[in-house]
């Protein structure tokens, strides 16, 4: 085991080693995608722990020549598959520096400096993306704020816990809970056939209050659309919710729409179903479409069951760009009831950090706050301080505002701008290069840096079906990722088609030119030019 | 923003200032508790973030004189508080190389390195803890494994999902589903009318399988007991389903025996509940009980629906001392469904890092199984690999398994093993000094490194409460949290009392003679003795 002195020399020599593969990054030096295959690790690996402790020599060792030939590398500029997922070395210390003051921080108590710093730097994030006064911690109601989540999945089940409670409470309101015999057992008296008979009637209690809570759930509806990040329809099968994607279509860039909405929030209306939570995106994972918030809100006065959640995991932080806010419908999301981004995507801060901000924080706490003796603290008691713990699932989280802090401060508003438009700029030098192609086809609207793209039919031969062409071309796309790494999607109106998204930190201009050759190459290959 | 460079200044600067801070927790240079109240940082941090990038060496200052003076110190030898949440320099370095190499993890191809190495390192896990072979990856069902999570309450939670699911298919044997008209909509043709009569048969459909389905779901009755950890009852409060704590007794050492647990079963299912889910404790929060697994998997072969999953959150790795196999009914661990422990307590790995191992994986992923077209992989599809996106709620996942690696490569196992009885060592030298002290009283059987204790009836004066009395103890404790910070607690049959759980890497005997010396004066103080 290592002591200070260790950890010293052991610290510095981690420290190259990232300097010297961040610059072998810059370089081009590694295949983009990890050229291994399924089981390749246990070949090198024993099959258990050593009884004796090893030398860190080795093992140090071991990390480059085991571990990292199996690490795709997000970080390189010519990663432009999935969506970014940004590191910078502002947020690495922060990640080391939290890690050797380890704490759950799950109360105030724990550590007040995390629960503190989260309130601070998530009212510093709002304030760059310009969101409402109504999302801060100093919001005029009092309830605003936020909370750093791990991801946007968790984000979404998390919302949906809070909607859902605010949703049944409404209802619990018109359907009271049903009359039992639960008083009887306080009053039921000491005695052993007493208890019993008290614990049997608790028991039939609870069980007619578990089938009106079921029955009132049951009714419940979750909204997104065909395009909506598949996160949605798994929060609904976490929570045993019904979810309902609604239709988009190309004419409308994959963006919902405000008359959709409300057909399908009255048709469920109409056989007693009870609408509790949309999920909107602000950039879809498909194609980057952005709901029309504007018609969204619009429709939403009209069923106050609806809790709006705007998911913006990928294209929130463009909202720093006040040049891209009419596109994103800023003045529409003063209206909404929470929205979230990712900053551990084109954010600039390490995996995992999702800020979720709620104009009523209240209605996530009402839902998750338990608090046992063990948990209790003077200044929870006295409800001086916020326990962040009863805005989230789990009890334990980790100090991600640190990071967000080194980046905020390192970057500045500026970096952190000039670090999202150079993304869209490098987007554009590649569409611009295949916009000079006409056998390419642009499927999508043009939305932050994402492009999404396919080969047309007219580049077919012999009335080849365009959607096998575009297989074929993505099965030759494929066998050279370790110079470019791109993913696929499906698009409806569309069908299979080709996603580019340039974020990384060390993406440059050239990088684009470089991913344009390797497209181009495969499309000729694809087509039997030679 | 910072450069190769500037990284490798500010890295060598902020691992010397790691080494300082470990240094001066080893000469009790910090109060233990964060001396600070409630809103301090609010008037050290501006309200905005800055627009130009601030110099690092200015950030990494603020980081001593704004953020630490707020910071608990988990990893001072002199707490011993909650639980303990061990740092490493190996997690430390691990969670450094992990953030630099930030990538979200969610399926094999993310980075191959991440989702096998979780593999492996798992296996370790469960060897050195003496886990059944049914729990390996190498099971010889083949469905045995586990997965790596961020905390016991997630664990909870998701376990429950997969048990809940588990529970529904088999209860939807007896009651299938209802016939609907959903059928009709798929052969309903391309006339707008016939769509519009299709969808309003989907959404009639959805609506009488959601009754039917909450129907069966508000059956299910989850258990523990009244010392299970609240994430528990969290747990089914947020899938809305039932939590019934089962009662013990001092007599039984806080430990759910096996006729409390039939009884309850029975009970329930002859009002036609379903029991589909047992949290039982090894090492309970509020005194370390362990929960007669013996008895337990008894009464379980009685009860299929039953999945009994095994929360060891904080004992767990008291599994890796052969001598404390048979206290934590290690044979009985062979028969149980799941059995999880965060080794970012008392195991050395920097928080997050809760192991789960279940016996038939399957259960969590035919639960959580999501795959749109952008998460497809070649592998993936071939099913030549392990997306471990489908055993979690979340979608991403950090690179948690190469601080376990890095850990016990450097400790190995002896050295691992050298730390829990170290743990367990320093409990009982300060038992040993307060049982020389007849005005306290040990309340609960000596379990692992926890000791709960309170003052007796028979040091209060004139009559006074044994609980008030304590509560005044209490808050004479906590006036001195610089020196030594402890939590309470409140136990069946006993009251309030008080909990000592060494188990910092840095506690030593000298430690505990330290707080036997507060924990006395404080006493002394309480008692009015000059």
């Amino acid at each position: 085991m290592m002591d200070i002195e260790g950890f010293r020399r052991a610290g510095y020599a981690a420290v190259d080693q990232i300097c010297d593969y961040y610059a072998s990054l810059q370089g081009n030096e590694h295949p983009v995608a990890a050229q291994v295959e399924p089981g390749f690790l246990s070949k090198l690996i024993p099959s258990e722990a050593p009884q004796h402790g090893e030398d860190w020599s080795v093992i140090e060792q071991d990390y480059q020549t085991k571990i990292m030939p199996g690490i795709t590398h997000w970080q390189a500029p010519n990663f432009m598959a999935y969506y970014p997922c940004n590191a910078t070395f502002e947020g690495g210390l922060a990640d080391l520096h939290a890690a050797m003051i380890s704490n759950p921080g799950f109360n105030w108590t724990c550590s007040p400096s995390v629960t503190e710093l989260e309130i601070i730097t998530l009212d510093w994030v709002a304030k760059v993306l310009g969101l409402s006064d109504d999302f801060l911690s100093t919001s005029p109601s009092g309830l605003g704020g936020g909370i750093i989540l791990g991801s946007a999945s968790e984000v979404c089940v998390t919302m949906a816990i809070g909607a859902r409670e605010r949703a049944l409470r409404a209802l619990a309101e018109e359907h009271p809970p049903p009359q039992t015999d639960s008083t009887n057992s306080a009053a039921a008296g000491p005695s052993n056939a007493a208890k019993a008979i008290a614990a049997s009637a608790t028991v039939l209690a609870n069980s007619a209050l578990s089938k009106w809570r079921g029955n009132l759930a049951s009714r419940l509806v979750m909204y997104g659309t065909t395009q909506t990040h598949s996160i949605a329809a798994k929060a609904a099968i976490i929570l045993g919710l019904d979810f309902r994607a609604l239709e988009v279509t190309k004419e409308d860039g994959f963006a919902l729409r405000g008359a959709t909405l409300r057909a399908a929030l009255l048709e469920d209306q109409s056989v007693g179903r009870v609408p509790f939570m949309l999920v909107a995106s602000l950039g879809t994972t498909s194609s980057g479409a952005v709901d029309n918030l504007q018609e969204i809100t619009e429709v939403a006065k009209d069923f106050p069951s609806l809790w709006v959640h705007v998911d913006a995991a990928y294209a929130g932080v463009a909202l720093a760009l006040p040049e891209l806010r009419e596109q994103c419908y800023s003045d529409a999301l003063r209206h909404v009831d929470s929205f979230s981004t990712n900053l551990h995507k084109w954010g600039l801060v390490q995996f995992d950090c999702s800020p979720l901000f709620l104009r009523d924080r209240g209605v996530l706490s009402s839902a998750l706050t338990v608090t046992p003796e063990y948990l209790r603290t003077r200044q929870g008691d006295a409800g001086s301080v916020l326990d962040m713990r009863n805005m989230q699932i789990p009890l334990g989280r980790r100090f991600r505002s640190l990071k967000i802090w080194f980046v905020l401060r390192s970057y500045g508003v500026q970096g952190f701008q000039e670090h999202i438009r150079r993304g869209i700029k490098c987007a554009d030098v590649f569409a611009g290069l295949m916009g000079e192609d006409e056998r390419f086809e642009m499927v999508a609207p043009p939305n932050f840096a994402l492009r999404v793209f396919r080969l047309t039919s007219a580049g077919a031969a012999g009335g080849e079906d365009v959607d096998a062409l575009n297989r074929r071309f993505w099965d030759m796309l494929q066998t050279r990722n370790s110079e470019l790494l791109l993913t696929q999607t499906v698009l409806p109106d569309v069908g299979f088609c080709i996603r580019l998204v340039p974020g990384s930190t060390l993406c440059r201009e050239e990088h684009m030119h470089a991913a344009w050759k390797v497209v181009k190459e495969c499309a000729d290959k694809t087509l039997g030019v030679q």
